[in-house]
């Protein structure tokens, strides 16, 4: 049985390189030789053992690659097609899938909806930081690359712009809104693209890094905060005349950042979040207005699926969206232990880390 | 090879039962014996040779029945459940599928929408006016029968109900609304209960058969018009103090009615069409307000899928609409030329006849 | 300068009956003599000084009753109209009024929203209980009662029902939702009420106090559940197959409540917020799916305003919801202390009391 | 009584400059002395007796100004602020407003809506070309210009920018969208832009004059097509590989665009019509795919209102969008007349006029 090199969880901080079989391929399934992935912040959370994955795992969940080997019912594709698959592989069955909702694609029994069950990447079967992977439900998740894209101009579209993006699509932002960005990590930066791309006109970025800020402003920011020079919040709405905020996105995942997301919002705003959180969180009575306030409060795990990376990368294709800078690092698969150190430890100004095997 | 009876399309003014080879079932597929199926106004189309389909196929797009044969690759379903599918059966992996606009699922290939494609049924593959029916990617399609529901309760799932709530659905009916409804057929029929479920509370339907009509209140008018009576246009606005319908359902395919609908609205209205056209249509100039009335004229095809199914079934078992009065006769699969003839010629006072093989 | 009778908060659990002048009326004004009010859940909270009010203000915002006097810049409205107005007068020209957001409305300096602004009477303008109320924005506000309607039959509109409904509405229930509210006072009981108009076809009431649940299977309950027979979310599983409910209605303003909405839903799910919290909320971080579950959690304050008050109206007429059995108990004006005594206290199995001058 | 000079509606054919007095300031209004405004097609359809007025009115709808008088009950507003007021002036206050549809604004009779009711300034109410206009419910329609815009910056807005947008935002322009727009008039340009402010992708601009093509590149189009060149739907189909638009909109307002509109979308998509009739439309019975397609057809008068205003002037404040290219003529009031003459026969390459007293 012939084997590849895998980025495999094996205890808490200890994610490794080791000898696994190249899987079988299913009837539904397709084999794609990896030719770029990346490390994501959950993965961070995995290596930690702040986030619960089985021993042995192949982490990532970001592929762009190859088509080796396609199974036996999936059609309209050709081996050696360049492709990438969402982080989120739905099945496009469930019950989750058939009404929308496909993030939380569940199980094929009676009702079929599983939390974050849409992720299983890295997650709940073997992910992409390996030489290959086998995408599950090829026929929903196999999306061709266009001719003229490079892989590093596609690798962010399985997971981080998809779930920078929906951070502004759930957020509702229309035309001529104000939208705040609490923290301008790789996803708050997407997020900060895609409130440009639905028509916000003031797009206030909030962190305290001048390179992250210096981008910031490159993808569509009209304003960037630092919160070390000041209250944001207080910030913000001098920048406003006092209005606030019509939707506040929050992409780090900590109170803070949650709570001042609430009060950056005017009266019946709305706040996206996108972090992935590690504790209970509050809702202060009188940011909430007593519960009085017409405030919606939208979460959710980026979308996934075919057609999802299709029309993310019309957005690299047409020009609108440029996140080439957001990858500041290449490393090979052979070195993926120390990019992971590099990646936990946020040195060298590192936003995303380019692997290929 | 196992043969099946089945209600087959030879030519124009013919559809024949004849003996077919069983299917054979494919690795996605499930076959399904059919205990009761009925006639739609779409396959009268189809014998009076308007709607073309292919020599050979079998018709009908409506199936209850039992799962005799589970293809390899499906899961969650045991042989012998009771179910029904929808009469479109979408395959929950087309791009069209992947962006909520399943009834229109195309082929794999780089764009994936077709018109109609998410009708395959007794269209493009074989129907369930048959013995047995193979139903096509089944994970998807397949839905148990609620205990305690027999066949002819859950009938109209497939097409008629699902068609008709659509109508109120896409409508947009709200709480309050004035709803009219041109055409008390069973897709009008359950366009007035769709309206009900959605919170109207004006509900006028539009016909001149006094049974039709009857029934129309029991499923929650609350007025009819008789248009041999008077104008209905005149009579709806007589009805609303001249203020026009909200929502206006045409569900018949005629420009009559199309018109009429129109002519109904309140400024700001929202036309919903359910009728299959036969010729083009025109939008005279002042019902539309030359372009300016800011109103909305929708259309589609009858949602499918499994959880639509579920969801149908769940409205039946709660009671809240009973449909068992549209279903006027019982027929025997032997007799289905027979119940074509009935039918089709719209002979004592049919609206839908059960067929049990 | 004539006099009239009307309830004033003097001091913290004091509210009194007093002479106030009956007042005058500007351009843009209508006062009506009230021929009925009620006592609502937030004038307790008043009464018990928990939220604050100026004093010598005159509580109460349910108005029904005629109109008196018509400002000078008020047309299509005759003095002597039965009328009501929402508990929520929005101006209609507000920039929170102009996009869709009443409730939030503000003044009309650059942007044009207030928290909670939409509410003003009995809040920072004199209110309802009294024998004449001035309506602001009159044009905006008053709603002529369709004839046939009683006093008591229209009573709840202003706020109680239009509150209920918007819970359902918020939580954008649709045909065939599970749709759990938790509490079944007068506000929950319309929501229930509000589930059923929308479509819902598993409806469950979660309380304690037999009337109420009594009540709640009358307007639409499809189950009951006493949470002091055992954890209500187990209860509700038990009930779902364990799938939880698409909709979860939070109507008492209470953690418990919220947090049992937000453990009772399914993946994807959307809890509603109707309370009036007293204190910070907490969002567990299992029961929020680490922020990946696809949950939103909406709030607001009911809708108001003249349209509104006609489609609520209309729900009335067309006997489609009857609300009567909430008006458990008729009160004069000059018995009014006694009545927020009852009600405060909630003996006797009080709902909602009809206060007539 | 002081006069004014305006150009008022004589008879077909004849708009002439005339004295007239400046007008009353009731309670309601305002008075704003123009200082730029413009020319719209609307006004030529009047020029030509295609579209009914009142002999004696001033024309025009999109005024720029300076407020010289304010009514009695108008707050929040100074005189000498630079101003503009849509094109449609809601009242804020009737049933239309007061549900979303404020463009068919109404009278306060009891249902409150009316075909183009919105549109008052130069149709149903003096208009803008004068040196003075009456702005009626000034409350819900002054918006202050902000800082450092000139009136040419601001001239679209009233109208021509927000019916172009409204293109697109009724067509419900999502990320990654193919976007077709039909006729490059200012209109079909501002759909362009608006297309583009909502995350289309791929836009398509349709015209044959190579101006508007090139200022159809700048506001956005990714590609223009000369209908001259060969039939635009084919034209179209081969740039999209044969998939067709997710959305069209129409900016002429004859059957030819309309037409190849439906026939240019792929199945499921959306017809956003913008266009002002002159005849019955026709629905070809294939493009509409028999009612079957899941087709929408959506259409509207521009949106109005002050906080609409303030949106379009964030857009041109932030850069996002700048139109002043349209703008290719400069001329006095004094010049009314030939100023019609060069818009209405469409000489010397015009496509607006700023036109100031």
């Amino acid at each position: 049985m012939p084997k590849m090199k895998a980025a495999v969880f094996v205890e808490k901080n200890r994610i490794v390189l080791e000898d696994k079989p190249i899987p079988e391929v299913g009837p539904l399934d397709a084999l794609v030789r990896i030719t770029t992935t990346t490390i994501c912040g959950t993965d961070v959370h995995i290596l930690k053992g702040e986030y619960p994955v089985a021993k042995g795992l192949t982490v990532g969940h970001e592929p762009v690659g190859i088509i080796e080997k396609l199974g036996s019912q999936v059609t309209g594709f050709k081996e050696g097609q360049r492709v990438i698959a969402g982080a989120i592989t739905p099945s496009g069955h469930s019950n989750a899938c058939m009404c929308g909702c496909s993030s939380q694609d569940g199980p094929d029994t009676k009702h079929g909806f599983k939390h974050i069950g849409g992720w299983k990447f890295g997650n709940t079967i073997d992910g992409s930081q390996a030489e290959y992977i086998l995408v599950n439900d090829a026929q929903a998740n196999l999306c061709v690359i266009p001719d003229g894209l490079s892989d590093t101009e596609v690798l962010m579209c399985p997971d981080i712009m998809s779930t920078g993006f929906s951070g502004a699509e759930r957020g509702a932002v229309k035309i001529g809104d104000i939208v705040v960005v609490f923290a301008l990590g790789p996803i708050g930066l997407c997020a900060v693209a895609g409130a440009k791309l639905l028509g916000a006109t003031t797009i206030i970025g909030v962190d305290t890094v001048a390179a992250r800020m210096d981008v910031a402003k490159k993808l569509g920011a009209s304003h960037v905060i630092d919160f070390k020079q000041g209250d944001p919040v207080q910030q913000i709405m001098a920048l406003t005349d006092g209005r606030g905020a019509d939707v506040a996105i929050e992409a780090l995942g900590t109170q803070g950042t949650f709570e001042s997301c609430l009060r950056s919002l005017r009266p019946g705003g709305r706040l996206s979040s996108l972090g992935v959180y590690s504790n209970d969180l509050k809702i202060p009575l009188d940011a909430y207005a007593a519960g009085l306030g017409d405030i919606d409060i939208v979460s959710g795990l980026c979308p996934g699926g075919k057609e999802r990376m299709r029309r993310l990368m019309e957005v690299v294709a047409s020009g609108r969206v440029d996140l080439k800078p957001l990858v500041t690092h290449h490393y090979k698969l052979d070195q993926i232990e120390e990019a992971y150190d590099l990646f936990a430890n946020q040195r060298d100004g590192v936003m995303k880390i380019a692997i290929t095997p």
